[in-house]
């Protein structure tokens, strides 16, 4: 049963399940006792600092052990942002960063500090000149990630960092989904990072904070990791930890390779496999594991359901797979269709026939749920006449009206292609629709399709999104 | 080896154990999936729940996992007092209670917010009518630990959780210490505990928060546990913590009798073993596995180093075992002697005969320590003749001057024992020290050689002690 959703969670590496053992043996007591047992734990948690700072190229004395990468996150952003509170209370960060940047930017909003999005290309990447476009002299930090979770792309990390060196502005750099596969490269000021991401076990993350980095950790004070990472620590884990870093990096230059052909099949293979897919993501500078499209006239919940059925588990960011309903903030700053969208994120050590398998799967999987919603069967083009007017109550200059108020995601994208064929080339379609997905899918359909985007007009209920036909 | 520090963390259960290791193969996904691997994950975290829910007596939906005890009680604290911010801002502990719960109300107060600080009689216990007297009309909430860490006096939490009810405050209760034995009794409306001093894990704390009770999450807002603990679930750890309370909770009552009469052991003989001995906390109300006892003339570093020597690890809270250089602010708060202190620990399992071993080591370890340090051998009493006028120096009235200036616990007591005998009774003696220690074991001893401790004076360097020799 393939396993390919690594980007959110891999199971535990032999290795590291073999360091946890033997160090619930060994380090479960208070490392800041004097007595013989406080003094083991002590040994295996400076061990697992030692460790894990080779892994990331710093000094031991500027990594800390957090219980998990959004807390390494936050406690970073915080700290970072608390210790610079003189210069300024202005924030950077990407689009497309995690949503646990995103929600301590939220936070800092909230207590009255401003923050600044940087936009990104359609493959997802910060331009750098943007990114260094943003810096004020009254910025206290910047925050990047060096690879993106949902389609893999990596960002322009050691650019950024020097934009922000020459500026005296420190970088955050997220490395959750990279610091398996190598060190961070560039003159970053702060890392931070997320064990079971790279088979380390959970309750694990990295917070880093190079020398010289102003930082006042937020919250109550507290003795253990420097002041950084209140409560106990949780030494077992964090040898864990370290010890599946140092692994799974002894294979990560042969299995990177091997995992960067698997993808690139996927990348390639699946737009011939399966009509009408968009692949997202830079072709080339990405993260050899992570490979993200989306599939026009399907809804990503049922297409999840029918492979996890097929016994492929993947994930997805379209809205109805999420419990807020809208989009993966990702896809929408990408500008890229999210329905339909499945990401594969394959773990070390995934067979080549599991890969196949997939592709033999998909196709069936797709085409399946598109005849239960009565989706367009043929790829490319416009089908049907080319009739006269269209329906009743369309407003004057609009040749059709499609009225999905209330529809989901994948249904206002399905029926408008269902009408495009209906209107005269240059007439237009105007789609009335309530439901979030569509004023990001819509605009990504007409891209797809080589029809104009004319543009979103606010309506009674929800919005009237207007696209003419060009072909 | 005879551990004795289970107040600090108990080695991992077994039964925690297994579960910990099945659930790394069924738990490590991402809950929030919806493919078979989450599902398996979702089932075992609502499995842990309701087991801890069962131990705690609440509702599963009031119960999140935290990583930690102390981040159990940052994150109940902020968030409670956050829910009341419209009725006031005033804070109630104490004075008690864990750091964490005190470092909480210093950051409550660093932000503007007023705290009160409960008092405890000798015993270390607070008066249920002196916490209810502090309730105030802008009181946001209340804190009381079910036990006390250091010297295992069990709080009135009943008596105290009626008052706070009558007067519409919440009371939250840190439930560290006690949790293991049983749930905690009365209508508190918060709980906290931490699972590696029950034989769980580390890195899983509770926090539970009784429907009804107003409570907005602080920090960046994140979707797991409800949003009152950020990160990604520690599904094998929390397992492990639920086994393992289940586990141990089907032990307690016969293991409850058994420590109970272990640390009765330790309570009576030792201050017949050993001479000039204050055994603290409560004789009766008080937890089955913790005894608590400072020894005169001695200091906590080499005591515990010497016992870690003979084979046993206990803790203390004397001022040169901490790196603050303090006395344990709970000594300090009971009044009672720091010097010298030692708290035994006894975790479940631990047989008679270590109690017996240590009873036989214990008495050779503080008596080699006092010889070196020179201090006195007699117990009781004050030794020496009843001599004329003291040194030179001496300011009008006072007999004699010891000048411990410079010099660390316990020296200025054992100057103090050393010269009390050469005054005449009705004399006093005055000490100069700029120890903190001394501030608390000066009158402690005192209190314990039936003399009169005059008062303190401030001096140009340090403190001047006023002791009046009495008999």
């Amino acid at each position: 049963m393939p396993y390919f959703d690594a980007a959110s969670a891999a199971p535990l590496h032999p290795v590291g399940r073999q360091a946890l053992l033997a160090a619930l043996d060994e380090g479960w007591a208070d490392p800041a006792r004097l007595y013989r047992e406080g003094r083991r734990a002590r040994l295996l948690l400076d061990a697992a600092r030692e460790a894990a700072a080779e892994a990331v190229e710093c000094r031991p004395d500027e990594l800390v052990f957090t219980p998990s990468g959004t807390r390494a996150v936050h406690a970073g952003i915080e700290g970072a942002l608390a210790g610079r509170r003189r210069v300024g209370r202005h924030l950077i960060v990407s689009a497309v960063e995690h949503s646990s940047v995103l929600h301590a930017a939220e936070a800092h909003e909230a207590l009255g500090g401003s923050v600044t999005e940087v936009g990104v290309d359609r493959t997802g990447a910060v331009a750098p000149d943007a990114f260094a476009g943003s810096l004020r002299p009254d910025t206290a930090l910047a925050c990047l990630q060096s690879a993106n979770h949902e389609v893999g792309t990596v960002q322009p990390v050691a650019e950024v960092a020097e934009a922000c060196r020459a500026a005296g502005v420190p970088l955050l750099v997220d490395a959750a989904q990279s610091l398996g596969w190598g060190p961070v490269a560039g003159d970053w000021s702060l890392l931070t990072a997320s064990a079971h991401k790279w088979g380390g076990p959970s309750g694990v993350g990295l917070l880093v904070v190079r020398k010289g980095v102003r930082f006042a950790p937020s919250g109550p004070r507290d003795e253990r990791e420097s002041g950084r990472a209140a409560g106990f620590e949780n030494i077992p884990a964090v040898l864990a930890a370290a010890a599946s870093l140092r692994a799974v990096r002894a294979e990560a230059a042969g299995e990177a390779a091997r995992l960067r052909e698997l993808t690139e099949r996927i990348r390639t293979r699946v737009p011939a496999l399966v009509p009408d897919v968009e692949v997202t993501g830079d072709p080339e500078r990405r993260l050899p594991g992570i490979v993200t499209f989306s599939c026009l006239y399907v809804d990503g919940e049922t297409v999840l359901h029918e492979l996890d059925g097929a016994g492929f588990s993947v994930s997805s960011g379209s809205s109805c797979t999420s419990s807020t309903l809208t989009p993966s903030h990702v896809l929408r700053a990408m500008g890229v269709l999210s329905e339909g969208n499945v990401r594969v994120s394959l773990p070390p050590g995934t067979p080549a026939e599991d890969v196949e398998r997939f592709l033999a799967v998909l196709p069936g999987v797709v085409a399946g749920v598109r005849e239960k919603l009565g989706a367009p069967v043929t790829a490319g083009g416009v089908r049907g006449t080319e009739r006269g007017a269209g329906g009743s109550g369309a407003p004057a200059g609009d040749v059709l009206v499609v009225d999905a108020l209330g529809r989901r995601c994948p249904v206002p994208v399905i029926e408008l292609s269902r009408v495009i064929g209906d209107v005269p080339v240059g007439g237009t379609v105007r789609v009335l629709a309530d439901d979030e997905a569509a004023r990001l899918d819509i605009p990504a359909w007409c891209e797809m399709r080589g029809q104009e985007y004319v543009g979103e007009e606010s309506a009674d209920r929800g919005s009237a999104y207007v696209v003419r036909r060009t072909s």
